[in-house]
């Protein structure tokens, strides 16, 4: 293992965060928060510059970086990245408790979006603008961003492909271009550009400057911290529910078909079997939910607002509301409760079990009826026309198994520890490990995640990081095997 | 497709269908129901025999069986059981729609134990009998049952096992012996011996000989059709708790393992892994339960008893209950849940995914962590200290995610139709998949499967089908591969 080299992309990434926490520091001040927002930002921000100074202070002379080592730096980068993020929380008194400023930062990192807090609008701009930042970070990645920031990765871009790997949702990672400071430094464009468009058309809703940003970067992360308690419901506007609507969905939208259109490849972007499915959900769960719903509001272009913003935010697991959703028909909620699970397009900021691993999955179940009506066969499974490789196969389906166990593990423990209602308990757990942020009942529209147990804050805050990583780069962690020399 | 030698051991098993009716019949008339017992019971009998000798006419030339052909003659001579055995509920009136006749045939048969009725005990004892006997019948497997008492399936015993594949629960079927209607022939010895002493144990307890024989074929099925309203709590004995409890038990271990004690390896018996697991989650989930419950029940012995009776029935899959754990706090319920999913051992009686396909899952979804670490290593995963074969890996990975797709599917549609409350679609569907036959709120202990729709109802038949037959077989008959001629 090479501890060095790990310390030194560890202590680059810290750094990097420390610089990242001046942005919320300059708004609390020009919005004259200037005690609070001091108290809250400048130790974290220069705790984090100097650890980080300290972990990355010498290049080291052997920088070879494997698989192993990869995992390792995502799984204790992002575990480092919180326990900093939360410091302000904590310093500048917003949240008392350690445990739920934790739970608060991971949520934001991991672009879950599930809150601790009851009264948002009475915190301070600087905080929430920190909050709501933490999504648009965490949403294409934390080491993407050093990447594509640092210059020198460039000479090292082979080894750290494992690094990124790690960090990207979804079960393949398309390499857009050769150099990877480059692709990384193309999809951050990609990402400033949407999430830039997004605040114009909000700013043209009549929200203000302060909203549309922080709406845009949580959206952009689809993340879910919104800065009104009854998230965007509060704007009360069919015009705002459409572009938030619209935009969760697009950034729920593999980042390559983008970069193919800009190369004007539209006909490979628009052939993208996983982006025909992920599309057909949208609109079929739309239409089954309006439907289902139609008793609710005042005419069918009402519900399909309602029912679209909803299917948009569950799919893509941002997780802001336009209303309860809990009062809804039990088909709408069996609905929600299946998009929680599907999530959106690999290499998109969404969480989730992700549109394409679900397609290959059910490729790969139903092949087994031809390798069991001819058991000698060779039966490969396609996807965009192309076979693809077992190894992805086993990985996917690896992916699956982890899953549901993590999922059970969790599930299980919470019961233990706050017996909460089945559907809270399962939702809660599904809100997090798929980083949504929001379920039903006791954790729905019109719940909290403050209600439960210190213990059971760090299981679902271990499953958000989990959800966000998907699962192994965390568990490696804990692996004997990781830490074995050979 | 060989469809003469299909049609040859399809026609042979509906035709012991029509005999293994006769003891429901008798029944009938020893207990002075002789109208209603004829009215229900003669022409089914002589319609089953009729119909199995028409198509047995011929012995077919090429007795050549493959996979194929396996697979579709126990999809269909399940299904054309099934028909069969609901025309007693119907021709005697006691049923008045075909549908849930059917449900409750199925239900019967399949061994899950799932009711329409909601008045048990004002049916006649001849149709009570079949009722039970169904599981009896269903619980080993009927093609089983065909090649023990047919001595001629000796010659083509090698391309019948394809077909016994298909009937036997689990991933894998041990041969006990080299000869299949040998190793039937054993397995249903074995399956007698412990039903009988079953009846003895329970005739001690002083039950009734009718209770328990009916009893003892229920449990020996791990069906759970009782023939009192209100299930083993009728009884209201601890004996008969306990007693009902060890067995059910007992018949979710592999019959291999009582094979091997015969022969006297007792250590090769007692080191079975997958027995090993399913004993711990025994002992663990009914400790849980029992500590949970504790205040609901005066003192531990009686938490003790409740406890132990549901974990042995729902990790069985037999679905009998002695109270309504309905009302029992939420771990309680979320475990009881759990072990729905769980399931027996491989090569038992029970239904559900079975512990040794989940030790199975796990094993190989927690060795992506070594091939993640070392990419280029080759990992194998071990069950009982031998290497498993990687056919076996994929098999039980295929089989989870068509598990999952078909329970998601069902669900989905079940609330389509019915709009029922989340916990009760999804207890319903996996009461039904995982062939336990009873759920939470309003299909738990004091709920009904009578309340869903005629269309509901057939998806919920289906399901119960699809869970005994481990999905697979029954899937094969709507792929249009299964019929192209190569």
């Amino acid at each position: 293992m090479n501890y060095r080299m790990i310390a030194y992309i560890v202590g680059q990434i810290v750094r990097v965060e420390g610089v990242l926490m001046l942005p919320a520091l300059i708004c609390g001040l020009m919005y004259g928060e200037n005690e609070r927002a001091l108290q809250a930002f400048v130790i974290p921000i220069l705790l984090s510059i100097l650890l980080g100074t300290l972990l990355a202070i010498r290049k080291p002379t052997n920088t070879a970086i494997y698989a192993k080592e990869g995992f390792v730096t995502v799984g204790l980068s992002w575990i480092l990245l919180s326990l900093l993020g939360t410091l302000p929380f904590v310093m500048g008194g917003y949240i008392s408790s350690f445990t739920d400023a934790f739970f608060e930062t991971v949520s934001g990192f991991t672009t879950t979006g599930a809150s601790i807090l009851t009264d948002i609008e009475s915190l301070d701009k600087g905080i929430l603008f920190w909050r709501s930042f933490t999504h648009w970070i965490g949403g294409m990645g934390v080491l993407v961003f050093v990447m594509a920031i640092l210059p020198q990765a460039d000479t090292r871009s082979v080894k750290l492909m494992h690094v990124m790997r790690a960090e990207v949702p979804g079960p393949k990672v398309g390499k857009l271009v050769s150099k990877i400071s480059r692709s990384a430094r193309i999809t951050y464009g990609i990402y400033i550009v949407m999430t830039a468009i997004m605040v114009i058309f909000l700013l043209c809703g009549g929200m203000s400057l302060f909203d549309s940003l922080v709406s845009a970067f949580s959206t952009a992360g689809t993340g879910g911290f919104s800065v009104k308690n009854t998230s965007i419901a509060a704007y009360d506007s069919a015009y705002i529910d459409w572009v938030i609507g619209i935009f969760m969905m697009l950034f729920g939208i593999n980042f390559n078909l983008y970069y193919l259109i800009i190369l004007g490849h539209f006909g490979q972007a628009l052939r993208s079997e996983e982006m025909h499915w992920y599309l057909a959900i949208v609109a079929g769960s739309t239409a089954l939910i309006a439907f289902d719903v139609r008793s609710l509001f005042s005419g069918a272009g009402e519900a399909i607002r309602y029912a679209f913003f909803h299917v948009s935010s569950i799919i893509t697991t941002t997780g802001y509301t336009t209303c309860d959703y809990n009062s809804w028909p039990a088909l709408s909620k069996v609905i929600v409760v299946l998009l929680m699970f599907c999530g959106g397009c690999v290499g998109s900021t969404a969480g989730g079990i992700k549109v394409g691993r679900i397609i290959l999955l059910i490729k790969a179940g139903l092949r087994e009826i031809k390798y069991m009506l001819h058991p000698r066969a060779v039966v490969t499974v396609k996807t965009d026309g192309k076979p693809a490789e077992e190894e992805m196969i086993r990985s996917a389906t690896s992916f699956m198994i982890v899953y549901i166990m993590l999922f059970t593990v969790s599930l299980f423990f919470i019961e233990i520890l706050d017996e909460c209602d089945l559907v809270t308990g399962f939702t809660a757990v599904s809100a997090c490990l798929n980083n949504v942020g929001l379920g039903l009942e006791g954790v729905g529209p019109s719940g909290s995640f403050s209600n439960f147990t210190d213990a059971s804050t760090w299981i679902l805050s271990f499953n958000m990081l989990a959800g966000r990583l998907e699962i192994f780069p965390l568990l490696m962690l804990f692996a004997p095997s990781t830490w074995r020399n050979r």
